[in-house]
């Protein structure tokens, strides 16, 4: 392993701080989703699951903060069963924004589920 | 949705109490390993990923307990880097046991890395 | 490694081997779920997805053979996109059925969506 | 849903087209990783795994080609089992191109096992 593993990294990019930036960023949210989706939910574990998202998110290249929100989307009718009182996490459940900063530039990104899209939409909605 | 959710689940099965605790308990770690499998991991999220993982465990249906172990491997070299000073959980990190009851049949099982099968496995450890 | 890698692992376990073939059917197809879950599914990518997720499951331990179905669910209205034509998996859209033997039990499972329950059951539909 | 989803999508976005690509293409490279890892891999469904994912990633927003290679690495010892002749996917057994375009700029990045990093680095190789 050579001393510095940053700059080794880095060598291998051919683009702008900014863009690497948004590349970081995007890598963030695609892991995050992808990552998750499926993991059993219930009102009883949805806070430690996002602290578990926020912290693991967190300790990734560059991140600066993650912030997860799960909402609680089709649990309600579940209360009947003792058993199946849970669900799986879905996109349109799960909110989360991610700052990463690469080289004094910060991009801020979000993941949301847009209801005129039917889609849980990733965008870059700050860069500086 | 019927009044009962877990006679009407019961009714799908065809198999003894006990066959039906010995797949519920496979069932899970199946998910367990399959879900959290490729999360990054480093020495500050190790405990809060750990408690996730129990707790999303102990959420389905027949669990009664869940405890998860993560061994910290392959994360000594990365403290010379400040941005890849983590590592994604791999099948020899993972160990747990859970604990599922099906109408008062009790069966634990395992998931643990052995090194002469150089494998990660799932066993039935007791059941009765 | 040693010599016999299949008797080392069955000195892991203490059940019957009828115990022992419901429990590795539970692993399988909560592996198969949570593996997959989140998985971008379009029209023209089902079915390789589909066949992806058979062969991965008949390569794991004491499988004969797996069929997964994959249901395109809520990819109608996306045809208005020319970017967001697809969806991810969902446990809605999944349907398999796995059996596995071991020593001479042969052991069928389902994953089925089951509308009364909105619950993507796992169930043990056969043992001989 | 509105008759333009695409240009509905766009208006979240506060940034240049060519961050725009280089965030598309980060969010695909970290869903690849992160879906996919676990996934049970021997030589008899390396061929099938790889395409499934490359038609999983090719369908999703603004992608125009994908490629996957899996080094079978670790499988030789397991020849000496019936049952345990596969191991799961893991980031250095992974190798991906993956070629975005958004509004003709055009970013391609990899995903590489870099031995000097002991890391699965994912790199913007082009933007133009």
């Amino acid at each position: 392993m050579t001393e510095n593993m940053d700059e080794e990294a880095d060598s291998y990019f051919n683009c702008t701080e900014r863009e690497r930036a948004a590349f970081e960023l995007g890598i963030k949210l695609g892991a995050l989703f992808h990552q998750f989706i499926g993991t059993p939910v219930s009102e009883k574990n949805i806070d430690i699951l996002r602290k578990a998202m926020e912290k693991t998110t967190e300790r990734q290249a560059f991140v600066k903060k993650a912030r997860v929100n799960i909402i609680p989307r089709g649990l309600e009718g579940r209360k009947k069963s003792a058993f199946f009182d849970y669900t799986t996490l879905s996109g349109d459940m799960l909110e989360a924004t991610v700052e990463v900063e690469y080289k004094g530039i910060r991009a801020t990104g979000r993941l949301k589920y847009i209801q005129e899209l039917d889609y849980p939409l990733m965008y870059l909605e700050n860069i500086r």
